[in-house]
């Protein structure tokens, strides 16, 4: 066992993903997966549904870095143009078989769609001895849809290879299965004790975080390594290496130097889940009233689970009666200030937060383009309000970037914001 | 001029993709303008900020397919790490040099960000003459941020460079410059004069419109091609070939299979922008409620610009008081049949149509995951209602997933029932 830690590839066959029918999602979350495996992702190479493509993606070429585990997803379905099993065989000079076991199932699986839609069934039937058939000695993982995903061990010296199917709930499914098989926690064991932190913070540019970093001395190498990544105004510090004492010695280093940014550590939780925290240790709740972020930001405290503790609702208040009717914003004060100012995103936050009841309330009002944008209030100008027991902040921020960008961050202002807040008291 | 599509390979760079802290979005992006340059996307590769493995992607190896535009993105900001530049010259065989232009206005951005953070002047100053630096003949790009990108010309036998910056917002800014200059225009007329028509479709699966597609005895070839691809529920098939009339009368013959499933025809505006303009077409407005998704439906309803016109505002009522004290859904009704029923989200739209006095509304309330599920109602059970001056609609759904996927299908559910009531009067 050598302390360096197992390499990986992963390819992503689809022509939907090439023809940008479809953004892949997959690269993602198998990084982050793999990360927590401890296993380096060397890089990512999206295919078409093409044989000799996928086969040639498959055999890595001589000036690619090797791998101990590659990582396929995509084309394990029931039509003759589902040919990455096919291509895995021929890459592994393994013989393709029909699994009785997995037959089994898939027929199983089928029978239950059946239920549900009658007139698929012969059609799906026609595909399930094609998607039991796998590669010899394949280890074949517990599937959410007809399309088993399946481990192929490569032993000490030889490549594994994971093969899943490629609709995202499916391969999260498939994933799942596979991490905990034997290869997998091998293959992770192989980095040895490595050691990670990670800080995340607010309120500094990425070229801050660096200059900090450089001043420093750290420089790279196979004992310790920095990455920093900027993500809708947050930043992401990782630091991991092989010398625990070393790796949090450099942490502590660079906390110092930003004692007020950093908000989290070893903490990978959305920061709409940290707020969420927060707000369930105080017996909180939390209301919402968004203008041009047009419900995205309840979106964001939605995405996980359990929001129901603390956040009860919110306002999506598009228009200007709809900011009247909804939260009480006056006519007149519309008209004097326009809604994309101060004055309406405090009186926002405070309407969503009378009629929820909420202890809590944040407001976002903003011009997010394209058009709209005038001299005063260029495209980009956000103003945001949050209402608490602590007080009132109110934020007006102009940030580049086009529509999505602007409402992105608008929310993760808008989050920080009730972090900030909350921190105070 | 030959009559084939010019080919092109994406290569994208930076740590944070492969380490998982940010998923890619420039490939699905890049991906869809290449397809409406009419330029073929064969291959995508992520690599990490490494000279070696950047170098190495950009020289495509013998197995691979040849290509005759490259596309890179990332490594140009002005520190050590960014070496994407330096890379490009290697593999071209070009001297680097600082265009003074270039320079000019690397400078103007630098001073004119420095007016907003003047910390920050001295470290984006130490990076100028590195972001104007780029490889002989290069035609620089007007950019967002101060990483000006450029396009090197392959001439009629060679390989065609375009290198952009990482940023989303900074590289979607520097494509739309790329793709008007010269030899983009080139490769895109290549393909010669190729026809492509869209069929979209709602309420089959794929694997029926496989089973059409079958039975018209197409098979895929140079002359003619079809994709068929699912996003949230709805299929998108495309047919493109150099025959316009056979490309013609093969969508004819499969929009003939399903009259009823087929909502839009070569028009990729999204569902929401769909019904957005059959409501202005009728002076009609739409409000929201939302439970399980949280705003996510007001967040689609307004990602493109001009929504005001025909969506004023909703509701997010995510726990049973809001349901109650903002749509006047009642506490009797909440007990007796729970949130998550056909008469709740009836009573939803009802109340958000009321409240805002919208001609339309359309309600959702559901078991998102991963907990909540009963063996009455398992998790992915969404209940929605539309109601309109056309009448009411409700409508069921159990669809397997995570809570991601519950959540984006619900939202496509509800406003393909918006659609569809619209379509009826």
């Amino acid at each position: 066992m050598t302390a360096r830690p197992a390499r990986a590839a992963l390819v992503i066959t689809g022509d939907e993903l090439l023809r940008g029918f479809v953004q892949d999602a997959h690269s993602g979350f198998l990084a982050e997966q793999l990360r927590d495996q401890h296993i380096d992702l060397v890089d990512v190479h999206i295919v078409g549904d093409d044989f000799a493509k996928i086969e040639a993606a498959l055999r890595r070429d001589a000036g690619q870095e090797p791998v101990e585990l590659v990582i396929v997803s995509g084309g394990l379905g029931p039509t003759h143009d589902d040919r990455t099993t096919e291509a895995v065989a021929r890459a592994t000079g393994r013989a393709l078989e029909v699994r009785p076991d997995a037959l089994e199932v898939v027929e199983a699986r089928i029978r239950a769609f059946g239920r549900r839609t009658e007139s698929e069934l012969e059609l799906f039937a026609a595909g399930n001895r094609k998607q039991a058939t796998m590669p010899h000695g394949a280890l074949w993982l517990d599937p959410l849809g007809t399309a088993p995903g399946y481990v192929l061990d490569g032993g000490a010296d030889g490549v594994t290879y994971v093969v899943l199917p490629g609709p995202p709930s499916e391969l999260r499914h498939a994933w799942r299965g596979a991490r905990m098989t034997g290869p997998l926690v091998e293959l992770g064991a192989r980095g040895g004790a490595r050691h990670e932190r990670l800080l995340r913070i607010w309120g500094i540019p990425e070229s801050a975080a660096s200059r900090l970093l450089d001043a420093t001395g750290h420089v790279d190498g196979d004992d310790r390594r920095v990455t920093i990544c900027a993500r809708d105004g947050e930043l992401e510090l990782s630091v991991r290496g092989t010398d625990a004492a070393g790796v949090d010695a450099l942490v502590a280093q660079l906390e110092a130097g930003m004692p007020d940014e950093v908000f989290a550590r070893d903490d990978e939780r959305p920061i709409a889940q940290l707020v969420g925290a927060e707000l369930v240790a105080r017996g909180w709740t939390l209301a919402t009233a968004e203008s041009c972020t047009g419900g995205l930001l309840g979106g964001d405290l939605t995405a996980g689970e359990g929001a129901s503790a603390w956040y009860h609702g919110g306002f999506v208040t598009y228009s200007y009666e709809a900011k009247t009717e909804l939260l009480g914003v006056e006519t007149d004060l519309l008209e004097r200030v326009g809604a994309v100012s101060e004055e309406v995103a405090r009186a926002m936050a405070r309407g969503a937060r009378a009629r929820l009841g909420s202890d809590v309330a944040v407001a976002i009002t903003g011009v997010a383009g394209p058009g709209g944008g005038t001299e005063e209030k260029p495209v980009g100008t956000v103003h945001l309000a949050v209402v608490s027991p602590n007080g009132e902040r109110h934020r007006q921020i102009r940030m580049p970037g086009d529509r999505a960008t602007v409402r992105r961050r608008s929310c993760a202002v808008a989050l920080h914001m009730v972090r900030e807040l909350l921190a105070e008291g």
